[in-house]
């Protein structure tokens, strides 16, 4: 049965994700904006198939609701709309962190399904305008269903990661979640905002190398997004952030001795964990810089 | 005139500039490796014009000689071959530190140039085999002259390096280069390091995006390499290091004190620090990556 998909919040993720849903089993694919500005950028970009501001009546008719707004937006949308959601639909997000989300979707009615989603994509840029249906290519998909939630709706999740082209799916708890994405996530902003936080940066310029842009790329993040996604994974972030200092104190005490065996025997231990890895090509390539070539 | 330009060690760095040195006015390029497997290697991949193991013949007949080893052998070549060197022609390398390298070239006699190079690019990985004529597209090519190198041997360094393809040409100082580069490149790889270094490196496979590929992906290194260039510069990466472990305590700070005012205003303070440094796409794509797709 054709499916209507309800994607509320056409920003970076909310526009790629709803023009990567386009052809998906024929469902019809439903922007919701807050200003009608977006909705038209939405509709002249061939985003989705309808867009509209009237979030009320686009979740009373939508199978399948994804939220894809702020944290704390989204959880306002749980509560102020849990009685508008269709019986029987399923209603998922796309939010960097679970446990917070999981708590709220309590508030669901029974006949609504609600299964944590995070695609692990994204850009150091946001809003509709920078979207591209090609942003979720290759990505983890990591979901945290409810204890309630039905094979049918986990089935559609994986079939649309598939159809949107992550390269799998992760189904975990929202507390494990949370834990891993402090360190390969917020860990990673942190590191870039706090070395762009350093004296010399401006001063740099002409001396930096691919090291440099890829370490530093996500500092240019939404602050109001990252502060929230920070603040509401603060426990398990400041632990990560801790090791990391720990981690360079080390380094910097092998290297402040000079102590050539010591420094040596780091390298070997930290590279041969770095190629234990063995993790795929560069994360996100920027559209821009491929088109330019 | 037609010169003569021997690429001293083929590895990724050797290997890729002798290919991209390929057809610069006419310039025969000759490629001197210690063994006889990477000589053959270099040929059948049409790498150089002529390859040797015999380094003598080819220093002695090279109007360019450009020194693309480790930096001890850079140092132990500048000194063994001293006397070997053609009279009036240029001597250069490419190492990731200057002050060292331009110290050593003093033992040349005066009828030889010496100008310090340090093009800004490379990959995770090493060997002719990982070498490709595009590796220095868009790189900051950074020089360090002698205080006596001609306008003729600066020129050729500038148009070589609009050749290959890099963004432009920095001259600078070796002592400024070293601190700049304390800061851009070698920090970069100790961050890379530090983060592999977490206990929860093994287990956050399938939890990680863009920003964790691209921040940990040079740690893979080449560690005699990199034992050199940090211990040539410990000095300098030390402070930056430490400046590095402030600025993360003062993220882990704020988010312990959960202090909401004090969080956004660090997040605006460094996101839009990056922004104004406005720096270029995405700095090493991997042409396996990119092969792939």
């Amino acid at each position: 049965m054709k499916k209507t998909v309800a994607v509320v919040g056409l920003g970076l993720i909310g526009g790629s994700l709803a023009a990567a849903l386009r052809g998906f089993e024929h469902c019809e694919v439903v922007g919701v904006a807050r200003r009608q500005e977006t909705v038209e950028y939405a509709l002249s970009h061939q985003i989705c198939d309808r867009a509209t501001t009237d979030a009320a009546t686009a979740l009373a008719e939508a199978d399948v609701t994804v939220l894809c707004t702020d944290p704390s937006i989204v959880i306002r949308y749980l509560k102020d709309y849990r009685d508008v959601f269709k019986a029987g639909s399923l209603v998922t997000d796309v939010c960097g962190i679970k446990t917070a989300i999981m708590e709220a979707a309590k508030v669901l009615p029974d006949t609504v399904d609600f299964i944590g989603c995070h695609p692990m994509a994204g850009t150091e840029f946001s809003g509709i305008e920078h979207s591209f249906p090609e942003l979720f290519q290759r990505c983890h998909l990591i979901l945290t269903p409810s204890a309630d939630s039905t094979q049918e709706h986990v089935d559609w999740m994986h079939r649309m990661a598939d159809h949107i082209g992550a390269a799998d799916v992760v189904t975990t708890t929202p507390e494990q979640h949370d834990a891993m994405i402090a360190y390969t996530s917020q860990l990673m902003h942190i590191v870039a905002l706090s070395v762009c936080d350093d004296a010399e940066l401006f001063r740099c310029k002409g001396f930096e190398g691919g090291s440099f842009r890829d370490c530093t790329r996500v500092a240019a993040l939404d602050v109001p997004l990252w502060r929230e996604l920070l603040t509401l994974n603060s426990a398990a972030l400041t632990k990560v952030i801790e090791r990391l200092e720990e981690n360079l104190h080390s380094y910097r005490v092998a290297l402040e001795h000079r102590d050539l065996e010591r420094i040596t025997a780091k390298l070997e231990y930290s590279s041969n964990r770095k190629r234990r890895m063995n993790l795929p090509g560069p994360g996100q390539i920027s559209v821009d810089w491929l088109n330019e070539k």
